[in-house]
């Protein structure tokens, strides 16, 4: 298996300190050692929510904890709004629906961040207070846009609904405060900004949340989290959790938190004005507007008569170098940067680079090296890389 | 990290090629070299269940595959039968009942293995065929008790009842065909006989059980296995997968396969030979009948006054020799040495040395290496170590 440069929206670069630590013989998951490095990694990645709340690591993909966060919260049959601007709001709204809530669903355009004043007026005219739940993304991956949480925490204002939070692909490139922004639930995985394989998903919940818990009425076994919970409190799991991939965790947020999460989220905000302006010196026109781009993916419109598949394909088989296609209605249209987890500045360079060769092979028309440029530029006003001629 | 002497019914010791082969960069799970992987990995585990149904592989715990037995295949209210002979019989049935099944429990006693002509007479009474499936063990992991599944398979007859087998701790240990014997689903999960950290689960769905999805009303989202089908028909699997744990595991199953299934489950009955003998050697009592023993565990009562916990501290903590405690009612008296997995010979003489050095500060009486002689025996049969004086 060679190494490509990877800048996908997950599974995203391991650092080799997370591979060195993953690599690792078992041990038995009820022993006190694991139990000291699952207690530690629970504790130390709350930092990363910035929470107190309990965080619940799960072994599943980031899907199963959104769906433990309508299956433990909600009952079915209860009110609930789905705040969507694209792909992964659907999947949110289609777990919903697998699960029997009545569903108000809102899309809002291509682009576009979740507009605060809808959900506003949606809860002031729900004068009965049926609305259980705002469910909404943090960062829409399909897009590139970020959801200012901080707004629609605002905008929920004394209303009893829970704030249900796809953090998936933004935990760690975006802004997030669990507690400062009374987030109820918020849901990660392990394979985006948290560097580590995919098969671990993170999930804290408010004390708010817990309280409806205790009147819930679903189905459920696996994703049951009172039950992690309870295990939890002992520093454990009710079944066998992935172990090395736990092992992986704990290094991984150990490098986050040494760095601090702050300045973590700003090398990804830096991540993306290098690529948003190496795109647009090549003419191109990224999909999330400027105002409300987020740290973790941007995603590109295709120019015109060029589809996605030929330019993520040539990247792939000539320069190993992976990003990602479109999704939903702009699939073929559109491709995906990503600039997530452990992103080095010659991966952005290498991305912009292959992304041109691979433009210039489909016909078209730019100078070669203007968006590399342009990076090159984002690069050296970040590093403060000066030369005598400043 | 200190390597230990790992003699758990889960996670087991993992082979250095299999720890190798997870210790692999990322690459997209959408991406051709993973489907590869995935398709080969998907039809070399098929020769492991003795199967040509559907294999499909989720990341999660075995428990969790367990739970999509139930929820794809029966619908809540139907009526089932749960055949258990210990805890994890019990854990099925608490699945069951999580998901709102109508249950018939039956406990057969300790030690003992599911008596077939009590299926067959519950089977013959239901002339309605209202009862829509058998939910049983292959291998109850708390008293090392292998149920003999090729008679329950004969004692179902005709009758349209799923069988539903976990097989988490027992498939690569104890026999098990899959088609032959009619198993409509069976479970397991990578870190048992697969030698693979945990954190995947496959699952095999014959013809009949897909017939009954199709009939299928129960709320679930990450869990449904026809839509897993729908991407393994695709070579990949429709939420991210644990893509390092996936390398770990086409590895360990190419390494299973070079040695022939058959080889691998006959190593493990020497195991247990090998174990039985030394555990009878010091005059201790095993708590699986001869006849049902297993190749799996070895589950093992405590002389009196002695307790598991004691055992198993001294054990790991001065001979860094891991085994498990009891479960369920015989939790504090009794123990468990797994034979699982990748286990050598000296693992065997490891587990048996410290075991006895345990007792012997326990003050047990016995003669000191009276367990490893009979293991030594055991071993040099197997093995057919000659000398001159043969």
């Amino acid at each position: 298996m060679e190494n490509q440069f990877l800048l996908l929206p997950g599974p995203t670069q391991i650092p080799n300190r997370v591979l060195q630590a993953a690599n690792q013989p078992m041990i038995s998951h009820r022993s006190g050692t694991f139990k000291d490095i699952f207690g530690q990694v629970t504790e130390n990645a709350k930092r990363i929510f910035c929470t107190k709340n309990d965080l619940l690591i799960l072994t599943c993909s980031g899907t199963a904890g959104l769906e433990a966060s309508v299956v433990n919260f909600l009952n079915s049959g209860d009110k609930v709004i789905v705040a969507s601007t694209g792909n992964f709001g659907r999947r949110y709204r289609d777990i919903a629906e697998a699960h029997g809530m009545d569903i108000d669903y809102i899309e809002f355009p291509m682009g576009k961040a979740v507009d605060p004043a809808v959900i506003a007026e949606k809860l002031a005219a729900d004068t009965e207070q049926k609305i259980k739940a705002i469910i909404i993304q943090q960062h829409e991956t399909s897009t590139g846009v970020y959801n200012p949480l901080d707004k629609i925490s605002a905008a929920r204002g004394n209303h009893p609904a829970l704030l249900l939070v796809d953090a998936v692909s933004g935990l760690g490139a975006c802004p997030l405060k669990t507690d400062e922004w009374g987030l109820d639930v918020v849901v990660t995985s392990s394979q985006k900004a948290l560097m580590v394989p995919p098969g671990l998903c993170l999930v804290t919940v408010s004390q708010r949340a817990w309280a409806a818990a205790a009147n819930n009425h679903n189905h459920k076994f696996y994703l049951d989290l009172s039950k992690a919970k309870k295990y939890a409190d002992d520093r454990q799991t009710p079944f066998t959790p992935a172990v090395s991939l736990v092992y992986a965790l704990d290094e991984a947020v150990n490098m986050l938190n040494e760095q601090g999460i702050d300045n973590v989220i700003a090398e990804h905000y830096f991540r993306r004005d290098a690529i948003r302006a190496s795109i647009k010196a090549l003419g191109l026109k990224p999909v999330a507007d400027d105002q409300v781009a987020g740290g973790a993916v941007t995603a590109v419109y295709c120019p015109e008569g060029i589809t996605a598949a030929e330019i993520t394909g040539i990247m792939r088989e000539k320069y190993d170098t992976v990003i990602a296609g479109g999704m939903g209605d702009i699939k073929k249209t559109s491709f995906r940067i990503a600039h997530l987890g452990f992103v080095r500045d010659m991966d952005l360079i290498a991305a912009i680079g292959a992304l041109e060769l691979a433009l210039y092979e489909l016909g078209y028309k730019f100078e070669l090296g203007t968006g590399v440029g342009a990076c090159q530029k984002v690069i050296i006003e970040k590093r403060k890389v000066f030369t005598d001629r400043d």
